[in-house]
């Protein structure tokens, strides 16, 4: 749980606003009723606090409902029973899809296109059967540094990476 | 208390380790007993884990006990009374004191000498007065990027930026 929310935090949150262009997805495969997948849209999100007990509340939801399609929990919050592959295959067509790994190419030196999604694990690495899943898609393969990192930190240097971008 | 979780969190957790080489400074001037702060160490830290209750247990206790000198709260843990002034007077003579800020000289630039402190607010700005008492101290004055972050990502992007420097 608290990794999701740090996960949530480092994709949205600046110092006095949030991110409206990213969107996460969540694939969570735990117990009780995997796999759910939750799906945050900055454009649509009000009033998201990653510190506020309403965000674990939303999340603990999730994983405890029975979910058919994917279904609107609050503003900008989705659910649905999506898995990893699900959502690898809904990614908009014709987007770049980056996979963050520790022997890729320096993301210093990646020409990201405008529309990146970045496939990452949680504090475990993929397993061998989704990295299979995801290369299917042809990733490119980006590291962050010289040094392994986790989830929500690697999203926290995306992130400063893109604002680089951008500025120039 | 959970900006402060985040920021131990972001200074000293690797994937599957610890940073030996970091310490952090919490000074906190919150009710009910200011100043109180938290000092860890790095290479004296055991079995820390963010997410777990007894970190956010210790640094309750802190800001509730009476305390004189720096009392060692558990390996790697140490609380005192010292002000943020105090903090800033017994930092090591001859380090580098780095005030992160926005309109400062870019990080990706600086030349990082071999001990340095940063300094910076939780998810307010340093005070006027905060910022005159840190100026006495001739610090340098860096930026992180052309947008204003959070101060867990402040760390998180400042040490990828320190990795990178101590693999070259």
């Amino acid at each position: 749980m608290d990794v999701l929310l740090r996960c949530i935090n480092s994709a949205f949150f600046l110092s006095h606003d949030i991110r409206r262009d990213a969107e996460i997805h969540l694939v969570l495969q735990g117990a009780p009723n995997p796999p759910r997948t939750i799906r945050l849209v900055g454009s649509e999100l009000k009033y998201l606090n990653p510190d506020e007990r309403s965000t674990a509340a939303l999340v603990r939801n999730a994983l405890m409902q029975k979910i058919a399609a994917e279904e609107r929990a609050s503003p900008g919050f989705y659910v649905s029973a999506r898995s990893y592959r699900d959502v690898l295959s809904l990614l908009p067509k014709g987007g770049q899809i980056v996979y963050l790994k520790e022997n890729g190419k320096d993301v210093r030196d990646f020409e990201f296109e405008e529309d990146v999604t970045f496939v990452l694990g949680d504090d475990q690495d993929l397993t061998k059967e989704e990295e299979e899943t995801l290369l299917q898609y042809d990733p490119k393969i980006v590291s962050l540094g010289p040094v392994s990192y986790h989830a929500d930190h690697c999203i926290t240097i995306v992130n400063n990476e893109l604002d680089r971008r951008h500025k120039a």
